[in-house]
């Protein structure tokens, strides 16, 4: 499919709406989940104008999975969490709900239930005391 | 956690168990989930002995990711799928069990249900024919 710079994530890139951003780079972007899965849901993205996995440039993918590598296991912890998922859906049929590609960190502990994809937005305060604690641990 | 090269993944890497594998080149290696959540659930791990996220080095990461990339959407596209998800699993917290790196390909239709992770062993003729299916789509 064709990439559609009217995405909120794009939006998100280029400061035209708010996120509780975590880190920045030159090519990735990471923020909290405001459809959280489990406290401390992270979203990573890329600053390319990339759909999904299919069409993301190789540069662009390298840096990326980097970014999710490097904050992932930070994020976990700050959390008080033991562990962490990444996952990453392509196509409206396998869940993807925003088209810019966008990695999840999703940090767990064991036998800590997972709420739906994008199902219910979570407190934008809460949000906020979580970005602050995970940027913290970043520094 | 320091990796044990006494796990199922790098046996099948070193070919010491078989596997139904769709792919291999130098750094990396894909074969058929036996316990799959979706028919045409693919594993990628990479052949250097890395536990997972964390301790994978720079070099492996990118190869790893990029041959998901390039097999993902031939994957779903050979399997009859519109989608497809990436997952990958970090720590036995977060639902990791086999302490090697690897990615999760699940090809996925709208509204497909994903039986649990690690739970069921499929018929090890219908993966036979599945990945000779796509290899086929591979050439």
């Amino acid at each position: 499919m064709t990439y559609d710079k009217n995405n909120i994530f794009n939006k998100i890139i280029h400061k035209e709406i708010p996120a509780h951003i975590i880190y920045e780079d030159e090519h990735s972007l990471a923020f909290m989940d405001i459809m959280p899965q489990v406290p401390g849901h992270v979203l990573v993205i890329c600053k390319e104008c990339a759909t999904n996995l299919e069409d993301v440039s190789t540069h662009a993918l390298s840096h990326l999975i980097h970014t999710v590598k490097m904050l992932a296991p930070i994020v976990a912890k700050s959390m008080g969490k033991a562990g962490f998922q990444i996952r990453q859906y392509n196509g409206k049929q396998a869940g993807q709900t925003v088209f810019h590609l966008h990695f999840h960190i999703i940090p767990l502990n064991d036998q800590e239930t997972l709420k739906g994809h994008a199902a219910v937005i979570e407190d934008d305060i809460i949000l906020k005391q979580q970005a602050t604690h995970i940027k913290a641990a970043l520094q």
